[in-house]
């Protein structure tokens, strides 16, 4: 070390701030929660969320198929097992039928881009513990394994990367309904700990180092505490020497009570969907199919919502502060079905019109009108832009904007597709807009309408 | 005989006048060709084929699936094989597959009932000879021996006539490409009857009587002159003696040659459109999967027609004399997936408003008009009210129909769902119709619109 | 015609000559019946009989399966069935599991020529219906569409003739338990020919003209009388034209009332030992798994007959003139077990010693003997020597066969295997032999010994 | 405790010492290996083996069919599978064929009482790592999740206290082929303990603790040290704490280098048979279908040892200081085939007769004889008796054992079932016994004869 010059020095030094920096996260929430949220993940506002498991297979009623069939018993569930199997057959017996032999990441990858969304989350594991990449504290109960004997995780990483600039996010539940050795540790009242050290941990690790996922969607505490799941400790580690610490984003699902409270953004309840800005970063994570996540063959068409519904949904979610995650669930034998890829494109053709209103923005002061029903804001600093997103349109004439405040000279309104359109100032206040009268033809899009207010305030 | 009376000859008498008069149809096809067609089915305008049967199973490019694995050994056919089955694995072994757990004959009519058909035809046995009733003469090789274990044909019989006034068709196939009494008989030039006399005949007279279908869809000749099939004599009998002799329509498939020439109403090929006016009444069937009369695993959205050109193609039919047969592809376990429930039913919302203009109606002196494309002309002599049907509506403005003449006096405009329109005599000739400025929320319906012209000419 | 020489006219004497020599057998019992026997078959003495079929599938129970199970519903098969397969589980849905991987045609020659065997009888089509060769009218419910696809009855065929001298027997049941067409025959008071005219005739001349058995083994006659079977009308093909009409053999099932009565060769009932001598030929058909036919995966060794009792009923078979064909049951994939083979290869250790005094013998004028039990004669006419099988042997010492009269200068006594007895004349009649003491391994066989008496009467 | 006696304190002191004995071994070779094995287990010295697991589903070549499949890549096995099975079939998907449906503990067990065994090994983890009981270490890869859906173990343990006094054993694999934790400890020389940690200790543990064996047969050390098995940490539990510490015997199977070496009894190699006396009591383990230990389909009678062969097995290795442990393959539907059956079955009809020379011997100051070969000697302390076991018996005269010295006075010869024989002074040296003609029915047994001499040095 002799001669080490000046120059030397402050790099050494620079490297231990570096280092002192870079290792900031303590495992404990106060300092967890410190972490700012990557900003990539507000600005996406919309992503696609995909169930898919040996749940597929049966696809009868939810992807809670084994838990209402032999946890609960529910007569359907059961039912539908004495109708159409062997008296022995197990849910385990599922597993060679998921054959995902019309897997194409590509294709996937192709719908998920045409929808507008900007990240998705692939169930990598769900409680039912069957993991659909080679995991080896998974032994032949993954899909490398078993069933499709490939690594579906790793396909769908792949194409996305090489085909999109979709964001790669992966869902993983922390308990597993009949694992054993999860139920040795809840019979121990979560005093041992024979699961989390050989299943959770270990494929958490190995999902994050694997496949570098930016969005680690956790759920599924089993009303066991954080602590049993080591979660502040393993997102010390992610936030500070995973290689995606710089931009991964994770939920609030690391532990009973850490729901709406702790970790990254907030999703509180599945559907949720609060209604008024919240302070925090949340998302509403939701499904097409409004009965079931996973794919349901006993779905009829009036189960899925319309398009109008599912955009309703995305404005009033994003004028709220919120990320709408819309969940799709595909089949056994690898397909995302005609009527999930028709909605998620209709919502791209609308967001390509109206993405401005969506992208980028921020919560307005405002998320609703109290005169203008249906009616929601946005707001896009950059271009200070305030949005007002209608999801009823009249047929023409004055409609009036109570929240706004127009300057004549400065303010412009314009229908997001169609062009300018005339305002006057409202009385006592607010903005009135003249909707002109279009005809189908003229029409910019459906579903929902956005007005761009330039200089107002 | 001695002592006959007054009485027992008048019995003989009438007993002889009833069978000249039952018997008129001879087995010919002069005389066949000569039997008026039954009126509903020109007033029925619009049926749903249903393509079901163990092809239904790979669900794989086609229902012709056997024979381009098999037959003509295509590459993609033979490849999926080799992906996905064992070496000595078999067309017949996907029968036991075709389970049909999920169908429900009432749920399916509730969704032809919305749709607006006023007809079905169901295949009862496609050319893979499979039957969907329990036919003594296919044994081990129809839906009650193996696959779904239940008299398909019959429960969807049951269902039609018990939940809606919709007329029953049912598909037959009178060839089976693989079966080897056809292929012996076909082997003999058609010279032999070894298939005939204990297939296609006896099945065909048990699917009557059986089943008392009012549309008799006959298809699949294999070449084969319809002297081999007895094809006039089964439709004398059909048209004598059978139990729907009063009402059954048939098509015109009744051995080579006979397509577009003899029989009930004309097919001429699949989805045939002349796009004229045809005198002999036809019938266009078409498919909602644009590539596929089964249904088909790995048909992408955009395969499927979409509502806008379903609409268009009902519309170009009636004018021009035909009926519309769409066709659906269950799947193998017995669901009507929600795309193309969602076709049906936005077919329905459209027949609601503008059934008028189609149900019942006959063709009009003109089909289209010279001046203005993308419109078709029906015409509905109880109410002597001419239509004209728009596939395209402009946004607002005079439009110019130049075949029909007005009278100021006596000719009134309508929009079908919306109201009257102003209207003047058109220079030099025809008729000229002002569209309104309607806003999205006024108009009756999407996809096309209709003119309803009372007391034009 | 003009110029026919004589050499025409001889040639055509002749050939009318030949003709109506040929013609000899008329379509009526009384004709049938007066067929002399081919000499081979009563010569043979022992042959293989082979069950093999759908049953040996589920091979639970007996070859009878269906029956039991849907037919007469027995507890023991509809458990098996509600214990083990789903509910909508069907017979038919065990054939594709019928795949005979393992069958190897030249090892179970092998095995058949070990045995000693003369000639083998397949199940061609039980009363299940399912031929074991592609019968073009049995289509989807034969071996080659379905379960092995294979023509197992061609490949025995040919390696039977390419690798041994033992003759082909089928095996065929005229009726089917299920077959719609004769349920409907027989609903008919099988006054009509559905099913005969369809399945049983076609079938019954394409196995004979096909495969050109040396024994046609009937079976089956479903209470219905020969007369529906056309039993008389096929025989009569079979004895004047067929392929095999010099050598063919044929039992007694033809028809209800025919059994014992009419045919060919005698088989009366499963299992018949009539325990004397029977003018006519007569054949004892009889299973080494005592309970079943077909294989039986729940059968204990207890239920195999042993070698002794398997060479005893051999014995007493062919002294009362019969032969015996014992039956095998070969498993779904196609092995006869190590047990049957066991069975079959000491039946073949036995016949190498005794082949003398089985083959080629006609019953002699005693079948057993008034003084010692156990005891069965044989008479080779060719060599004027009469056998004495004792399946007991006394330790040592003098036994007395009282039915042979011998000559002290011409009479001469031998143990098969072994060489000269010692004998004297017995008192008051008979014949005294000294059996020698012969330890274990001066034995020349187990389970049975054969002594020869030439120049004895 | 006021009041406390000299008895109390005696007992104090006992039971301290008791202690202190009872936890004497240490987890070291040199402590292990002085454990004294249990008297039970030299006495018994007959056993059966039973190979029983996944790889019975293909029962194809051998019970290390996935490796050869999938390790190894062996022609036979890579064409069997692409000859029978779909391309992406995996042998994890023969565990749902796994169905035992026959399985009946009791039937089994009294086969094995028939046998004359005194004890059974069963498989309860080969090196596929399936578990025949429900580990919760091996969760979806054992018998109670797929396949039988039974806990295999138990049931047979239960049927074998209940109905026998036979000791049971259970043979564990300590590596496993394929499992990704155990290549991943391989992968880092055994430094990890990823794999034992988590699924060989805890289910040895697990066994033991449920099942309470009486003989761990240990296997598959996979060439990885004891230390990496914590083998000697493992036994000395075993011997100082588990349920079974007074009784239970292991093997030598316990890390790379310790077999023939170290633990309990040895093994050396399969099939081990040395010839002559080991002063360290071994266990000669083999098969009687002589090519496999799982069950194979494709086993021709040829392939199964004789009886003769067997029992000639039983008797060197008797004599030479062995036990015997003769393996049965069960099918994968959970039967002991009649070939296997029959085999033990004669094994017992011979015990029965000639138990007294096996039971509760030990071997002899002589195994086997230099002027009469094919006989061995063993020797029944309690009674001071020598026998001599021959495998070839004369036919009659005297024979000459050079090793016993008779007594005139003293010395008997018996013939085991006979009874008493002639003997005398051999010369120079030795004992003259003379066996008498014994016919066929008079002969005590088959196969093998021994003498019992008392009163013989």
């Amino acid at each position: 070390m002799a001669g080490l010059g000046p120059g030397s020095l402050l790099f050494v030094i620079l490297l231990g701030m570096f280092i002192l920096c870079r290792a900031k996260y303590e495992p404990n929430w106060k300092s967890i929660d410190s972490r700012p949220l990557p900003d990539w993940y507000d600005q996406a506002k919309f992503g696609i969320f995909i169930h898919w498991g040996v749940f597929s297979v049966p696809s009868f009623g939810s992807e809670w198929f084994w838990w209402y069939w032999q946890g609960k018993k529910l007569k359907p569930y059961v039912d539908f097992m004495q109708r159409n199997y062997p008296p022995e057959f197990q849910y385990q017996d599922f597993a060679p039928q998921f054959t995902a032999e019309f897997f194409d990441a590509k294709e996937w990858t192709d719908i998920f881009v045409a929808s507008g969304a900007k990240y998705i989350v692939l169930t990598t594991k769900h409680h039912e513990g069957f993991t659909l990449w080679g995991s080896k504290n998974s032994w032949n109960w993954n899909s490398v394994d078993i069933g499709p004997k490939r690594d579906l995780v790793g396909e769908m990483t792949d194409a996305l990367r090489a085909h999109s600039s979709l964001r790669l996010g992966l869902y993983h539940s922390l308990f597993e309904w009949f694992n054993p050795l999860y139920e040795q540790d809840a019979h121990n009242a979560f005093r041992t700990n024979y699961f989390t050290s050989t299943k959770t941990l270990p494929e958490l690790y190995d999902l994050v180092v694997r496949y570098k996922p930016e969005v680690l969607w956790s759920d599924g505490d089993g009303s066991a505490p954080d602590t049993y799941w080591n979660s502040t400790g393993f997102l010390a580690w992610l936030y500070n020497d995973s290689p995606v610490r710089d931009t991964v984003v994770t939920n609030d699902r690391w532990g009973f009570g850490s729901m709406c409270k702790h970790g990254g953004y907030y999703t509180c309840n599945d559907r949720y969907q609060p209604g008024h800005l919240l302070k925090h970063k949340w998302e509403n994570c939701m499904t097409i199919d409004s009965r079931s996540w996973g794919y349901r063959r006993n779905a009829p068409l009036s189960d899925f919502l319309t398009i109008q519904q599912l955009i309703a949904t995305l404005v009033e979610t994003v004028s709220c502060g919120g990320n709408l995650l819309m969940n799709v669930g595909p089949t056994h034998d690898g397909r995302i079905t005609p009527i999930f890829e028709e909605r998620l494109r209709q919502m791209g053709s609308w967001l390509k019109v109206n993405g401005e209103a969506i992208y980028n923005t921020t919560a307005w002061r405002a998320q609703n009108d109290s005169t203008l029903p249906n009616m929601w804001y946005t707001f896009r600093p950059q271009e200070n832009a305030v949005f007002a997103i209608l999801l009823d349109l009249p047929n023409s004439g004055w409609i009036t904007l109570s929240e706004p405040v127009g300057t004549p000279a400065k303010t412009q309104v314009e229908l997001l597709g169609y062009g300018s359109l005339q305002w006057e100032t409202g009385k006592p206040s607010g903005l009135r807009v003249l909707i002109p009268q279009l005809s189908f033809n003229q029409m910019p899009c459906q579903w929902a309408w956005a007005l761009r207010l330039t200089g107002a305030t």
